[in-house]
């Protein structure tokens, strides 16, 4: 524990036990093919793990800086670092601008999944970002991690971490164990199969997606959410919508969506503008204790005023600032 | 313990506790000028808060790469990073090469004194670097601090630990505060004042070295040691001489002193080249264990070698490669 390295023989230092339970975790959600000759790499959180990869997928030693492409809506963070690779912090050849492209794109993706239930496909890709924040919430115990398929690519990686912080906290691997070992274990515990971590997190989501469409419903076009297909979940074997921890709300041309929320009805949110989009769109944050969601519904039932926004008002412990 | 940020109202998102015991313990050392207008930032290891500073005391919108400097030996780790730095990952003003100087150096000097007994002075320098590594040997929590002057300079180095990987484990601050806050306790508990944890390493390591030295002056000259001066240490109350973490240890000229050790006493150290040093230099790691030291004792009792060298065995848990 008090040492910086777990495992001087393994390619990255991670304790044995992590990389054990989190190739565990993934074969049992079923969302990402960590076979044998994958490495497993951590870092202090998913946000160390995106520069190690930028820095792996670059070629440190050319003149001109690379550019970097976020496929995805980006966040302040992300468009404040994408600012920085443009000054200089990691270089390379134009050519691969296409990879990075891809992995800054997958890698969004996959840390903003916080049940990990689009597991319609077993991903394969050279290289997943995961982040043990949008798994369980434990966002402050800085525990990121990436598969990678090359390695080349991870051994950078592994070199990058070294040299900006010398590996990750003990203490935080040890903790990162032993809840993904829980959650591992019960869903692997054939008993528990309707009340397991990830079980337990599709219900509350999936309650609290349809009270939102309900009451997006009633704002009669002023506001609208994306529609998403059904898909096969192959951890729960039914066919499901998606249920994000974010809900990006659109409302009608020419509004201010962010404004209008928290004017209108006090509910904090974040605007489009804030990832590089329009203000017609708002993010929600779909995720926040019960314990909030019961007060805030108690308080909101003496309002008084216009029907939908009392609905939405209803709603507002979904909403809080992210 | 769950979310980002412990502190929002704080310039640096550590957790206030770990701020206050910081604060005590620098107190009770002597060694630091800590005062309320100082700012603690905290980072995963003083490595990160390395770059921080380095990136805070620099202008990145400069297209130059700006020049850094280090007084002191340098390892193999800071040199790969000075060689980042020249291909672009801190830009700057030539100019300010020199603040950026002065803050390497005092960095080293802070983070290599393990027990922080360097208290002749209490120092008020503008950025100070400390590592909770070097004060009690927990080098796998990743916790280092800077004690820092200018409100600005800080807001920069929270920034970029901000944008590197959105602070600091907190579990590994909790674990920080209890230890930090035990050894603060017995510090100020006049009744432990033989045997608290300052107290019970000085004896340690002034035992160390005068074995080491002993072991030295029956080399007639093949090896030797540094002298340092006597000097009041504020927190003894004494007149003591300094006892390093680290040995260098000399050689007669024309010989390697690392391989000397390796080839002939079995003993591994860390030679002068590593550090951008000669190789009649090597460094001796004066911190292990008591059980290892005893262990090593007896069984070099059994060897037959030259009388120097046998003397040089018994010391070889000091020197164990780091």
């Amino acid at each position: 524990m008090m040492s910086y390295i777990s495992n001087a023989d393994n390619l990255c230092w991670l304790m044995p036990e992590l990389d054990r339970v989190i190739r565990r975790l993934h074969r049992v959600v079923g969302n990402a093919v960590v076979d044998d000759d994958r490495f497993i790499i951590v870092g202090n959180g998913s946000t160390q793990i995106f520069h190690a990869l930028l820095y792996a997928l670059s070629s440190p030693d050319q003149p001109e800086p690379i550019s970097v492409v976020a496929a995805a809506l980006s966040t302040r963070h992300i468009r404040r670092r994408r600012s920085s690779c443009d000054r200089g912090c990691i270089n390379g050849q134009g050519r691969r601008s296409a990879s990075i492209r891809w992995s800054l794109h997958r890698g969004g993706d996959f840390a903003q999944q916080p049940r990990w239930l689009d597991s319609r496909n077993r991903a394969g890709h050279d290289a997943m970002l995961f982040t043990f924040s949008k798994a369980t919430g434990h966002a402050g115990s800085r525990i990121g991690w990436a598969i990678v398929k090359d390695k080349a690519i991870a051994a950078k990686m592994v070199k990058f971490i070294e040299l900006s912080s010398i590996g990750v906290s003990k203490e935080s691997q040890l903790r990162a164990v032993k809840i993904l070992g829980v959650i591992d274990d019960d869903c692997r515990n054939p008993e528990l199969e309707d009340v397991n971590f990830f079980e337990y997190g599709r219900r509350i989501m999936s309650d609290r997606w349809e009270k939102l469409r309900r009451v997006v419903i009633k704002t009669n076009g002023v506001f609208n959410l994306p529609e998403y297909p059904q898909h096969n979940c192959k951890f729960t074997g039914e066919y499901t919508h998606a249920t994000p921890a974010f809900a990006w709300l659109r409302c009608k041309e020419g509004l201010n969506c962010e404004e209008l929320l928290r004017e209108k009805c006090k509910i904090m949110t974040r605007g489009g503008t804030s990832f590089g989009g329009e203000s017609t769109y708002t993010r929600v944050n779909m995720l926040s204790s019960d314990a909030e969601f019961t007060l805030c519904w108690k308080g909101c039932l003496r309002s008084r005023t216009h029907q939908w926004e009392i609905e939405f008002m209803l709603m507002s412990t979904l909403c809080v600032i992210n």
